[in-house]
């Protein structure tokens, strides 16, 4: 291949939809509803946004989709995964500002009602309700044969947490330490990318995976018997981490031996990958000194498609989903206890205080702004 | 025209989107949140979903969209209402259960972002937040050239209510008075067969419309000079009961003459029409002796698509976006509250107990299921 693939090549303008976004922002004046009042709104220090009052509690808000890895899954006619995919990108944002998440609504675009796609969405919202713990508070399908030639599936997940104990940034200080969390796959962005690499290459996704898929710490969720193909591998649901970070946060506010206030930020590896990490902070960086182990499809998708390294470290999780940054003093206390309930998770840098970047193990792997 | 339209001829099968629901929740199993802590689910009487427990108060969720209106916003481009049928398709479902709207966020999937587009969802959106009275808490929006060819938006509304206060049903009795509330316009429903009857017609959305469209309780949202144009019929806004309905629940809550228990039942007229009412109770029925004055615009789709009576109560809100069953003795004190805040509502009959069914004052006009 004469040019290596990146993001932007793959059609998706990140610019124009950061200046989209800011147009729709800009648009929008206060909230109307006073402070101390129901559903008034908390501003962060962190910037965080999505928080309201409730009384001597916050309620938190997440909206997403699961976006062009829905795609592949209606080539395959598999959607066992995706409300798995949809509730992991809402509840895993959730518990980054320190919530519990309790309850989730889907919102399901067709062009046409069909009911065995639907029961299967069905099975995978249950069964991702039961991996969030979260209640199936409603749903909505829409049949737009005008507005959507194939399934889009997004959705709402509410959480909550005590006020006063929203994890926000603030405390983030040199020094910190930074656990990672295992990913099970691609999780949920990066695809457009992912589809050109596999048209590029050749590849059938119902073909054998290219590569050993085998990975110490995550399993395969299987359609097929025998060897795993190539499919099975990248429409792997999205791991939820609701289990043990919502354990992790109850564990703080109780009578654990480290508190809430040792656990820093909070940080979901998304579209962006790793420079996900400086929303977190204004000034301070983040130095990834040990990383988790790379998942095998991400080195094939980088061979196959000629991709510079620093850019699979700037659109996918790279085998890490979520970072934790918290008090050095207890880190090896929360590490042991994470450790035991989510195996594969490691200390893999330090919060520096030499620049807002990230720096990476890999050479040339850095990042400046988000 | 040889054959009346109807809403099925106009592609939408409401048979096979209920099966396919159907399909979806059969899926799903229990909420794995126990009774009692934040999220367990809420069974009502009235089989009303959404309601979710946290401590002393339920918490309530609701998700929809705007649906085959965005189409003919799109080709116009007209965007400036749209963030208001949105808003409007959520929170007055919320009032139905008695729950004051307090936070929304917003879906946005578009085969490209453009900025002008965005900078009028954000203004449509600021709009609706304001007669809402809720905050904008969030909201995301995807790029899926793949899977959209069009703008399409939803959102989810948050409202809450005190527990033992919900609106179930479960009061409603033979006598209970009816309480109409104006509609604005088509509001957000039956938009298949209108583009249908339109294309038909071979009116153009920006012609003047081919009616005189004033009417006393609803004003026009206007974005040219002079005589209006039929797609600024067609799309003006979905009406956003929560004033006068929330202030009537608080009122209600405080030291009015009435009491929240005096509030039976309401009903958000929308994909289904008068059928709606049906969902309110397993046995009681609905007679609408003095309906209000139809719209001017559901006259013309009737005449210019040859659509049966009944086919247009089925299918639109006719004039009356919600309906309110109140106790008798105390209807007269409500109705006069609410007039006074909302001019155009009226009684509009009783409830009855001679069949699950809906009679109307139009002769052919009944139901006997949703």
């Amino acid at each position: 291949m004469d040019e290596p693939m990146d993001y932007a090549s793959a059609g998706v303008d990140i610019d124009l939809e950061g200046s989209a976004v800011a147009s729709l922002i800009g648009a929008l004046s206060r909230s109307v509803r006073p402070a101390g009042s129901p559903g008034a709104p908390v501003d962060l220090p962190g910037g965080f946004g999505g928080l309201i009052e409730f009384g001597e509690n916050l309620l938190a808000l997440a909206t997403d989709g699961v976006g062009s890895k829905l795609s592949i899954a209606t080539s395959l006619g598999q959607w066992g995964g995706v409300g798995i995919d949809c509730m992991a990108m809402n509840v895993n944002d959730l518990l980054c500002v320190g919530a519990e998440p309790i309850a989730f609504v889907d919102y399901v675009a067709v062009p046409k009602p069909d009911p065995a796609v639907h029961a299967a969405l069905g099975a995978s919202l249950a069964e991702a309700c039961k991996r969030a713990r979260v209640t199936l508070a409603g749903g909505e399908t829409a049949s737009l044969p005008g507005i959507v030639t194939e399934l889009d599936l997004s959705g709402t997940a509410l959480g909550w947490l005590p006020k006063g104990e929203a994890i926000t940034g603030e405390n983030l200080k040199e020094g910190d330490v930074l656990i990672g969390l295992p990913a099970s796959g691609i999780h949920s962005n990066g695809y457009s990318l992912v589809r050109k690499i596999v048209e590029h290459a050749g590849v059938e996704y119902t073909d054998p995976a290219p590569f050993d898929p085998e990975h110490p710490h995550r399993s395969l969720e299987r359609w097929t018997e025998g060897e795993a193909t190539f499919g099975e591998v990248v429409l792997n649901p999205t791991r939820i981490y609701c289990d043990p970070v919502v354990d992790l946060l109850n564990e703080a506010r109780g009578d654990a031996s480290f508190s809430i206030k040792d656990i820093h930020g909070i940080c979901h590896i998304t579209g962006g990958g790793l420079s996900n990490l400086l929303r977190l902070h204004e000034t301070l960086g983040w130095a990834i000194t040990s990383p988790l182990p790379v998942l095998p499809e991400f080195q094939w998708l980088q061979r196959a498609g000629g991709v510079e390294t620093r850019e699979m470290y700037r659109t996918f999780n790279m085998g890490m989903g979520m970072v934790l940054a918290v008090e050095s003093r207890q880190a090896t206390n929360m590490l042991n206890w994470l450790k035991e309930r989510m195996p594969g998770t490691a200390v893999v840098g330090t919060v520096t205080n030499d620049g807002h970047k990230v720096t990476h193990a890999t050479e040339g792997v850095e990042f400046s702004h988000y």
